[in-house]
């Protein structure tokens, strides 16, 4: 335990590159997605920083929302000077051989592909072995907004992300393979500017929770990046009247305790509100709450 | 091995509180429950017995069944002489931080919520650590009854409430934490008088089955209360005809042999016994089983 | 970890029995079936030959495909010379204490029950402890191909079966209980002759991929036998455009970009394959891709 303390201490000599931000342009229906993959330090606990390799420096990455239909130009920058990376966006149908494939320390690749499907969807770098670039941070979620929205829309009055991902002892494959994660955590990524933006990490959304007002329904695209676990997701204090897994208009169940998502699995879900307060929303698996996974919604009067 | 053993042998000095029965009243849709937060031995396997923290000395807790619509008036009485503990239904809209509150040792806490969504919720101390108190004991089940009933319900002939838990060496978070379980275990609550209630143990399942009759149709309510695991709910020899996730009369399936339980999922289950004999109920998670995860159903000709 | 090693290699003196081909006959709806429960080498790793316990010498065991609505007889025979076996055909309707009872060694059973519900139904011995003769191998498939069809069968062009399970340390019980798998995969079985037949190991799928022209709709029967795990199925490149859960017609899904399936459950997914390339099938449980499960489905030109 003191070596894996030891191990989780951050070593001087280490890269910590500084987060690039993700390019995002629209032409019509044409969006142009610049990202790139790096090695950043990340505070996943309040005394450890992982080494991660990210998505431009955020772990979980930048929030990409896209509209169905759309097509991506998608740009990815490799600034790690060892190890290749690639991307894996499930938004898209594309054949990974040729669209998801490794690019080289310090090179770039350019892919075109269209999200045709609406949803909360993962993406993640796809470069083998997959386990370690997820579990070192290489994942995040891609929003595919439905053409003609979803039937609840009009009742929503706040809308959040919230991913859950695994953290394992630094870099360590045996771990990610066999062990334990050493944290389990909660993020949420801004859907607009000024919203709370943050990385996967034990504290953050407890100490500075989510906010809402008395009455709101609030609306939140989940997904659970794993790589490992699934999750429970669930609301303490209410009940998810809609649920549409994967965020797909079409996959809808009512009145739902607790959502069931496998890992890479999403969901819109919805609930209201009727009691100022905080709500703390969890994945049911308890032993992953003492691992850090929670965040709080905290309702107001006004 | 020798020392966990002799961790779940009862050392005498243990407290164990004689169960205080939950008590429920109603008038129109005010209905009124005075539970009980209390240490009682709970025996678990042939040669274990848990000093578990429980409600009302039972673990799972006592069954509540109310009506969609109701407001409940809820009282909790905390026993325990050193620990706070609380109550969070899964049922209700409440803010957490408000009515799902510590009740401190040797005091009490009257609490009112709507129970506005049908279902099959899981109930369970809201304290922290969770984890702990639910592994402990501290987890029940609440049927919210559906105001327009569900649409098979003139096809059913037996009802039956099935509850998964799991158990951990006594008393131990790490074990809780990172550890597997010493037992998974089924039990059973009565929903009328004279029918059988159990705890959660490894044999009373199997040793004293549940009763149909050829040609029945049976519907069970089930929840997979945890605290970790997710649970693969089987009924060996058929093959669910109708599942309503979370007992939520909209969410519909058919035809399934296996429904996917996430930690706290409950669900509404109905199929057909057309032969006589003995039919085994499982998470079909065979290490569970091979832990204790089973039930019989005895279903005979008349 | 030598032990393990050592456990792992075939000792000369362990029975070895040739495959005997499962027989099939049908008149009307009746349908004859004649497995037999055998003791046969399997490799499941490049250097790892597993002594299982077997239907027909395959692991998982051969494909059983009937119509809803058939009669099955079915005989088994028991050639193992130690140990008795069963079945249990998560497909229909029976007692299972009189239908799925135990065939002695070198003895035969023969049982009577009808298949009334469509899907992708896990069928394996139940003698007990179950999970051992699961984890020995003693698992596969039966198909009931819906009366009416699903509504999508015009669109669809290819079929495959995926079958996913795990391998613990060879006829280890603690290990399938507590341990982790030492092996996860994924095997297929042919739907008509000449099609790829293979048993449950790391590496012949990603050696030997599927096939596809770009166009095609592909269907895929996909079963998680387990005996533990539950899996995230998901496939690299696209989104499972149609999913009809335990493969009955009633339970669709749309635009998932994953399907959570329980152990022991059963999915129909289908997908269009737009472009030529390597499409990567896993469970994105990517612990469990580390230890083996992907399949490889080529698309090509033409
Ligand atoms: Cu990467
Ligand atoms: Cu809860
Ligand atoms: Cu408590
Ligand atoms: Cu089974
Ligand atoms: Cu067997
Ligand atoms: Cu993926
Ligand atoms: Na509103
Ligand atoms: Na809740
Ligand atoms: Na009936
Ligand atoms: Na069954
Ligand atoms: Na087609
Ligand atoms: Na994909
Ligand atoms: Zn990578
Ligand atoms: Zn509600
Ligand atoms: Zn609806
Ligand atoms: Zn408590
Ligand atoms: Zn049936
Ligand atoms: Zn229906
Ligand atoms: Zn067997
Ligand atoms: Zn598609
Ligand atoms: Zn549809």
């Amino acid at each position: 335990k003191a070596q894996a303390a030891a191990d989780q201490q951050q070593a001087p000599e280490k890269i910590n590159q500084a987060p690039i931000p993700m390019k995002m342009d629209r032409k019509g229906t044409d969006v142009f997605i610049e990202m790139t993959a790096q090695i950043t330090n990340i505070q996943i606990d309040k005394n450890v920083t992982y080494n991660a390799w990210t998505f431009n420096g955020e772990a979980p990455g930048p929030l990409v929302v896209v509209n169905e239909g759309d097509t991506i130009h998608f740009n990815l920058k490799n600034m790690d000077p060892a190890v290749p990376h690639s991307m894996d966006f499930h938004a898209v149908h594309a054949a990974p051989s040729k669209k998801f494939i490794d690019v080289m320390p310090n090179e770039e690749g350019n892919f075109t592909y269209k999200a045709s499907n609406p949803g909360v969807f993962m993406y993640h770098c796809g470069t083998k072995p997959v386990l370690a670039h997820i579990a070192n941070g290489m994942h995040g979620v891609i929003i595919v907004k439905p053409k003609n929205g979803y039937p609840t829309d009009k009742q929503v009055d706040k809308e959040y992300v919230i991913i859950q991902n695994e953290w394992y002892r630094e870099k360590d494959l045996d771990d990610m393979t066999n062990g334990q994660p050493s944290q389990v955590v909660f993020s949420t990524k801004a859907l607009k500017e000024g919203m709370p933006n943050t990385n996967g990490d034990t504290f953050t959304l407890k100490e500075k929770p989510l906010l809402a007002k008395v009455g709101d329904t609030v609306r939140i695209y989940v997904n659970n990046v794993g790589p490992n676990r699934v999750s429970s997701f669930h609301v303490v204090g209410t009940v998810l009247d809609t649920v549409y897994l994967d965020g797909n208009p079409q996959n809808v169940l009512h009145g739902m305790q607790t959502v069931m998502l496998p890992a890479s699995g999403g969901a819109v879900v919805e609930f209201k509100v009727v009691e100022a307060g905080d709500y703390t929303i969890v994945t049911h698996q308890f032993n992953d709450v003492q691992k850090g996974a929670a965040a709080v919604l905290r309702v107001t009067e006004d």
